[in-house]
This record gives C-alpha cells, sequence and structure tokens, in this order.
C-alpha cells in the first residue's frame, strides 16, 4: 500500500486520516505541530513545517510514494518539482490554476463551462470600463488568496470602486457580473487515476457573509436539475489534471439555468455530509481516488433510499460558550453526529467542528436543527430554517367543501396515527389551473401519497394521478342520485397507466388507512402500529362476541 | 472535559477513540506499544504495559478522571483499589462477576432472567450429577477465560467427557443445559450514570466454530420477538453496576422464548454494525455513559426507517492473502464500508477488520454480500448466506390460474421497473388455509405491496388485507357475466378499517404501476423511473397527435 503525504493538516486532513486509518493507507502530514490531522494519527513521522515551504515540501515527498493535499494554497513550484520523484495529485498545474480565479475562470470558459461573465481589471479603470459592460451591482474579486468569501466585493455604484479596491488590499483583481441566483449548490466529483468522473448527489449550500453555515443533501430542487448540476460539475473538472476529489460550488437561477461558481481541488465543506450520508465518504473517495484503489458509482449514493442530511457548521462567535453549547446539546438530538476538530481557541467564525443530522426527509432533518438551536440568540444558521413544523406527508383534497363531512374522518385517522398532512379544496371542473399546479408540485414539496375525495363526474382522483407519479388514493363521494356508483366508476376505471386506488363509496377511513399503510412500506414504525390498529379492532370484535355469546342473542 | 483511561488497546479500544476525537474527549490507553487503538490516536501519554499488571493500572489512573474497559479479562484488584481515587466504569464487581461465567450466571438467575439451566461442575462426579439431571448432550463449559467460544464443549455421551475436561484444561467448569435454539441474537444495552437504560436493535449473529461470523440488524424475527429481546437484555443489564455499553447474547427457540446465554461489559462484535446503521455507534455510547455525557432513545435508532446492516468480520484463514483481497473487493461494493484494524499479521482466526454493509433491505445486504465473496473458495461465512437472488417485495396473487391472462401483466409491469416480485395462486375459498398463512407471513417475508386479483365473488383482496397490515391492491377480474361489476363491487367496498386499494376492472397494468408508485414513496430513484414513464406515455400520445394533425383524420 502506497504512503500518501498531505500538505496541510487542518480539519479536511483530520476527516481524511480517520478515513485512512479505516482503509489501511498510511499518511504523513506536513503541518504545525498538533494541528489537527496529527491528534488523530499515532504515527510519528509527521513532518513540523509548512505546506508554503519548499523544502519541507521537499522532506515530505521523500517519505511518499504520493503526494496530496488538503488546501489549495500550497507551494506549487516544489510540487512541480517534486512530480518528477513522486506522483502529485491533483497537479501543480492544476493547484496553481485553481490558486487564481481569473485563471480558473479562463479555463472553464476555454471549454465552454457556463459561468457568469467576467474580466479582468487590474486597475480602476478597467473596472469601470467592466461596469459599462456587466452593469451595478458587479462583484469584484481577488483572483487569489480567496476563500470562505474573503476577496469578494459586491460593487453597487461607481461611488463604491475605491472602497472596494481598499477592502481587497493590493492583491490582483478581476470582475464578475452580478448573478441574482435562487440558490447556491455544490457537487463533490471524484477524479480517479484512470480519469474516470463521478458525482456525489448535488446539494445545496446556504451561505451568510459568503460562509457555508448549511448544507442540505439533497438539494431542494427537481431530480432533473440536480442531474444537470452533476453533469456540468463533471464537465467542469474535466478542465484540470489530477486524481482526486473536487468540491464544485454553482450557482441556480430563477429560470434553472446553472453556473458555475468556483472549485476546489479538495474535499469540502459541502461534502462532510457524505461521512453520514452517503456509501463512501469524500475523504476516503479522495484517498481512494489519489493511491488508485477501487471508486465507483455506487460509492456517492446515498447509504439508502431514505437517507436525507443536514450538515451544520459548527463556527464560533462572541459568545466564548457557545460553540460548547451547541456541540453539547447535538447529542441530545436524534441522528445528530458531531464532529470537533480539536481546535483549542473558538474564535468568531471560526470553523471549530460540524454536525451532520440525518433524518428520513429533510424537514425532520430541519425540525432536529431547530432544536438543536432552541433558545439560542446568536447562530446565524438560525435565520434560514424554516418553522419548525413537522412537513405534511399526505395531500387530503376534495372537490367541493360539500365533501368534507365526508373527507374529514380521513385527517382524523391520520391525526391518530400521527402523521403530518394538509387539507384543502382542489377542484378539477371549478379551478383547473389550481389541480395542474397542486398534482404537479406535490412530489416536489415532499407530499408522499395524495387522497383525493370527488362526487359524480368524479375527475379530480383520476386527473391528479395523470399529473403526478406519487400514489393516489381516490374515495367516491355519495351524491344525491346513483347512490355514489356514478362516482365510483368514475374514479375507478382509469385507463391503463394512471392507477387511482379506490376506497368504497364515503369510506375516507380506508383511504387514511391506505395511505398510512403506503407509508408504512418505508417505516416499520408505522407497520407497528397498524398491526395494533388491526389488533384492537379484532379484539373489539371478540368482546362483542363473547357478550352476545354470554348474554343470548336476545337480551344483546 | 473528563480524560478517559482505556485498559486495552485492540480494535475495541481504536473504535472507542475514534468516537472519542468527534466529541472531543481525551483518551489514555495502557496497552503494548503500537496496539491498534495507539496507532489512532497523537497524544503521547498513553501507557505501554499490561491491563493485567496492577501498577500499569495504577499508573493509568494517575492520568484519568474515569477508567473504563475494552476488554473484561482485567486486573479487577487493581481496579478496585483505583475506583477509591478515580472513577471506574463499568465497576470491578461487575467485570469480577463477569469474568467468571458461572457467577454471572447465578447473579442473572437469582433475578428471574431466563437462561439455559446451569449447574456448579468442579469435577467428573459432578458432570455426571449433571448429566442425570440434565441428560446429552449437554455443555461443558470453562467458568473463566472464556471467550469467542474458547472454553465450550459440547458433549454427546458420557465417554466424551474425559476428552472435554483435556480440551478445556485445568479451568473451573461448569455444565449448561443443551439448548436447541434456532437462532443466536444480541442486543447492546447502555446503562447510563444515572442508572438509565437503553437497547440498540435486535441483531442476530452468524456463529460459526462458536466465532461471530455475520451480524444481521435487525434479526429476522417478529418486531414484537425483537421487543422482548430488547426487554430481557435490559433486564440482564440491571444486574450488574457501572455505566458503559453491554453486549447481551441470547437464544431464540423454535417456540419463541428467549434466554440470556452471556453479557460482555464492554462494547461488542455484535453492536459494529452501529458505527453506519445507527444514529449513534457503540463505542461514542460508551464512552458518553462513562463520562456522563447525554445519552437518549433516539440515540440508539437506525440512522433511517430503511437503514438495513449486514456485518461481515474480516477473519484471517489459512490463505495469507485472503484478507487482502476480500477487504480490497469490498471497495467496489456499493453500501460497503471497510474497517481495518491496523494489525500486521493475519493468522487463521483472526479478527483483521470487518466490513459493514448498508442497504434498503436485508435482502440487498445478502446480494452484495454474495458478490463481496464471489470466486471465494473459502470464507466460512459464505455458506451461510441465502442463495444470490433479490428478494420479492410485490406478491402477485390471484383466486385462480385463470385469472392469469388478466395478472400477467402486473408481473410484466413491475419486471420492467426492475422490482422482484412473486407470483402465485392463492384461492380465497378453496384454499383458505394457505391464503390465511400467505397473508400473515407476508410482511415479515420482506413482502411491501400485495397485489391480489380475483373475479366474481371476489373476496381475496378483501380478505388478504383483512390479514396484514401491507397495503392490497385489489384488481377486479371480468367473469362470464355481470362484466366485471360484481368483482370491483366485491373488492372496492370494504368496511371502514380494511382499505383495499382498488383498481379498474381487469386492468393489472395499473394495480402494478400503483404497487411501483408505493414503493415510490421511499425509493427516489424509483420516483423518477415512474415520471420517465408517464413522460414516455405524454410523448407517444403527442406523436400520433402530430401525425393526425398532419394527414388529417381521413388519412389516419
Amino acid at each position: 500500500m502506497k504512503t500518501v503525504g498531505i500538505l496541510g493538516g487542518g480539519q479536511l486532513g483530520r476527516m481524511m486520516i480517520e478515513a485512512a486509518h479505516r482503509i489501511g493507507v498510511k499518511c504523513i502530514v506536513l503541518d504545525a505541530p498538533n494541528c489537527p490531522a496529527k491528534q488523530v494519527d499515532g504515527g510519528s513521522s509527521h513532518i513540523d513545517g509548512s505546506f508554503k515551504d519548499a523544502d519541507d515540501v521537499k522532506r515530505l515527498a521523500d517519505l511518499c510514494d504520493v503526494v496530496t493535499t488538503e488546501i489549495e494554497h500550497v507551494n506549487t513550484d516544489a510540487l512541480e518539482e517534486i512530480a518528477t520523484r513522486v506522483d502529485v495529485q491533483p497537479t501543480a498545474d492544476t493547484l496553481r490554476c485553481i490558486q487564481d480565479k481569473y485563471l480558473q475562470k479562463q479555463r472553464l470558459s476555454a471549454r465552454n463551462v457556463a459561468l457568469p461573465a467576467f474580466l479582468d481589471a487590474p486597475n480602476s479603470d478597467t473596472i469601470l470600463e467592466a461596469a459599462k459592460q456587466f452593469g451595478y451591482p458587479l462583484v469584484l474579486k481577488s483572483r487569489t488568496l480567496a476563500y470562505d468569501g474573503r476577496g469578494n466585493y459586491v460593487v453597487h455604484s461607481e461611488s463604491e470602486i475605491p472602497e472596494a479596491m481598499m477592502a481587497l488590499g493590493k492583491r490582483p483583481l478581476y470582475v464578475e457580473k452580478f448573478v441574482p441566483f435562487k440558490m447556491e449548490i455544490a457537487v463533490m466529483v471524484v477524479k480517479t487515476l484512470d480519469g474516470k468522473h463521478y458525482a456525489y448527489p448535488t446539494v445545496e449550500t446556504v451561505q451568510k457573509n459568503n460562509v457555508c453555515q448549511l448544507v442540505y443533501a439533497p438539494a431542494r430542487i427537481s431530480p432533473s436539475l440536480q442531474e444537470k448540476a452533476q453533469t456540468l460539475a463533471k464537465e467542469a473538472v474535466e478542465a484540470f489534471t489530477g486524481a482526486g476529489i473536487y468540491g464544485v460550488e454553482m450557482f441556480v437561477l430563477e429560470d434553472g439555468t446553472i453556473l458555475l461558481n468556483e472549485i476546489a481541488p479538495r474535499p469540502h465543506n459541502s461534502g462532510h455530509y457524505t461521512i453520514e450520508a452517503c456509501a463512501t465518504s469524500q475523504f476516503e473517495a479522495h484517498l481512494r481516488a489519489v493511491v488508485g484503489l477501487p471508486f465507483n458509482e455506487g460509492n456517492t449514493q446515498m447509504a439508502t433510499s431514505s437517507t436525507h442530511a443536514l450538515m451544520v457548521n459548527l463556527l464560533g462567535t462572541e459568545d466564548p460558550e457557545y460553540v460548547n453549547r451547541i456541540a453539547q446539546r447535538s447529542l441530545t438530538i436524534p441522528g445528530a453526529t458531531l464532529h470537533l476538530y480539536g481546535k483549542d481557541k473558538s474564535t468568531k467564525g471560526r470553523k471549530m467542528g460540524h454536525i451532520t443530522i440525518i433524518a428520513d426527509s429533510l424537514g425532520d432533518c430541519e425540525a432536529r436543527y431547530a432544536q438543536l438551536l432552541a433558545g439560542e440568540k446568536e447562530g446565524a444558521e438560525k435565520a434560514s430554517v424554516e418553522a419548525n413544523v413537522k412537513k405534511p406527508l399526505i395531500g387530503i383534497i376534495m372537490g367541493s367543501d360539500s365533501d368534507l363531512p365526508v373527507m374529514k374522518t380521513a385527517a382524523e385517522i391520520l391525526e391518530s396515527f400521527d402523521i403530518p398532512y394538509e387539507l384543502t379544496i382542489v377542484s378539477a371542473h371549478r379551478t383547473p389551473t389550481r389541480m395542474y399546479n397542486y398534482a404537479r408540485s406535490a412530489a416536489s414539496r415532499g407530499i408522499r401519497v395524495i387522497i383525493a375525495g370527488a362526487g359524480g363526474a368524479a375527475h379530480l382522483p383520476g386527473m391528479v394521478a395523470a399529473l403526478t407519479p406519487l400514489p393516489v388514493v381516490g374515495v367516491p363521494v355519495k351524491g344525491s342520485t346513483l347512490d355514489g356508483v356514478d362516482s365510483l366508476h368514475s374514479i375507478v376505471q382509469m385507463p391503463r397507466g394512471v392507477p387511482v386506488a379506490t376506497v368504497a363509496i364515503n369510506n375516507s377511513t380506508n383511504a387514511a388507512l391506505l395511505a398510512a399503510k403506503i407509508l408504512g412500506t418505508s417505516r416499520p414504525d408505522l407497520l407497528k402500529k397498524l398491526q395494533a390498529y388491526m389488533d384492537k379492532m379484532e379484539s373489539e370484535v371478540l368482546v362483542k362476541a363473547e357478550k352476545i355469546e354470554s348474554l343470548g342473542w336476545r337480551e344483546y
């Protein structure tokens, strides 16, 4: 097995080494003594020094078969030099190109990767020139040494330019057109030694002051948009040489356009969720890629079909006890895993650790996250969380409020099983647009089953079924004529290809039970409750049977 | 935060330290230099020595706030002595009692914990006495220094007694009545400092030569038996003092009786699956318990409702390359996580590591496990795996073979979605017992949805629905009279409490699509396929529309 030298021993190196132990890869870290990575390894050959120092880098190379990195701001000249003796993954060329954001974008642009428009802008004249082309606001960016948003400045008018240049210091600058994105997303891409690319799921990153606060896995966008992002991310990584994992950050615009933001040639904050949520973590993926161990599509998948994750960065605040308090509280939250990085001092904005919350849905993750922050005033992430309500899993809809007396029993049954639902009126004939929108959006809003009740020419259940991949349960509601047989036939006799799960006339109890049974196929807890419900029905009848037998039918 | 001293630095200590890093607990290990646990920690204060040496134990105590153990064969006298100065969890009394299996069973028996009958049997006379009481076969066991089955001998007749005594050496002996169990199971129980008990899921252990080969999580027994085992395990652990995690091994007999086998006062091989499969691992649970960090019921749950795990021990064989080969192959298996323990030499039977396979069902775990061992001659575990076939998720049943022409379309649709199913004939009226057994066993066999087709007085779907908590889809099959309306009404008009998801007459296509949609509620991959199916239907009609418009309806 090859020995891997790692430039940098922060939290990324630390988590890389944890993976290395499990798969039997020996690692040697170059960084300061007692850095987070060295704390978790008993190997004595680590090097105390700096990944920016050429001699230190060469000393590391002498001990290793492969040299890789957990940070992009390394000495690339030294890397180039040692590449004649050891494997360097990813390559010095890749790191050098990515260190300079302008060069990075030029390379991506040359390969037609979709990007916000950008221009070199070394001085105020060129910035003004760019402003003419892009308009305001525009984003003034530092080409080098920019990470976690340090090095970005949104300029709203010409008068702000001097201030922006001052803030960015003496670093070389370029300008990007401001992109009014609706969401920031990211994809981790693994490039193997033989040049294959594998994409992890598309995740959503919630940033504040350009620092990642939360990661939703998967992103709350449609599956087809998620796939589009994975494809774009893989295309972007193809522009660079060298094996390893790459973090690819992107913007999603209102119209569904996806633009590349930037790339990190290493494990990335937006990929921490993979430790608990995916078959193989980004850290193990990186190691496997750089030493040439097997890796395939299966390694990038979510651990199970119902795995959802919310990753919370544990950032220092002005309250020195904040991190400790949240870390302790995380131990009481179901499905939360705490990762502390072994850093001594919690200063404002410092990444002290992270917490990954796993649950069956992102709604459940959010509810647990709200528990985590309960009572906190601080915690920038707090604001971004939606209300601590359980997201509905079942949608109950009916054609008219006159159906409510029949349909409300479904709601009562769902409440008795503690299943969150929503209930509303959607008429196929009187509100066709509303029906269309309801049915089309239901799956992406997290609804898992729709219960639709209708009477007469009862089109609602079938029309909704035609518009959603979700299972639809139909309740024929009895009208004033024909005894409900009209509704029953209208609901049940659907053409091939579009099923409606039809229950008995007026029997919304059974519709709700059926919906519960459907959820029960993936929830053993619910299956157990359903069995208990059946047992209760049975014993109720048995009590009556005993009574009728002991009293005699005349007395009964 | 308290510093924890760990007696023993094998793989259990190693995985404990990995958990400790994440939650910020400092650990000091007492064991040989470069033992597995010390390899994964950069702390310099570890002690080279032996957990059996009183002086070494005292030296460790001087550096810690809490002393705990990863192995039960420690110096309990020394532990008792240091308990006056530091916290010892679990207690010396617990370790001493558990070290002697006879004393362990006496204590459990005194608390009415269900056990196989046992008798002290220091010599051949007492063994013969026990044989009179228990009959043959009986199990001769060593009271002390027995683990991984070393120290057990099944005696089939009086003539084998001398041989058995020889094999067990000079250790003190006792006799247990032979229990014809159908399954071995285990539960990890956490005892907190304030005396609360929390049970992890019940798992099934597959043993060969008394060494654990495989662990199925959860065990393949009914939910109520699983709960019974958790309750028994908690009762057993109540007999011992001191915080920490306890591994409780049990037998399940044919009639559902559960008997306690033995207890380990530490993390346990049967709990390794918790690292990937549960909210919180057994190692983190142990640390939290002994230092008094929060722990609750939620920490013991499976990570998601669809998480299933198969843990495979990586044991050395006579082939020195075996472990390496399996370890490498595990990297190609989706959902498999490799854990190597950092041991140099792979000798026969040595625990070199383990692999945990996570999937949506135990059937999927087994299929992946079969892939892992593909082509291997060795690997004792191989034999225990069921055939490498996908377990059916859908059961298609019909009242008569005359229904097959209608029902076979359902099978074809399921095949097109790659959903494993079973298809058979079950008649409510002609094979009522078969119907009863089919419906009762379906859920525990892994079936998630039943599709039942029937004609005329079509009772099959409703009767099956009355016997299972699973969702049942009913297909009314059209008979020679009444156009199928008889079947439709018979299937759809179920009483409150027992729903059947009824589809159109003869429309088994829709029944299969509905079943797919039901599985799709917990499987995004399937939901995507269903959306694609709908898109295809749409485009097929659009093509026809274009043709009719361009050709004109006369030509069409």
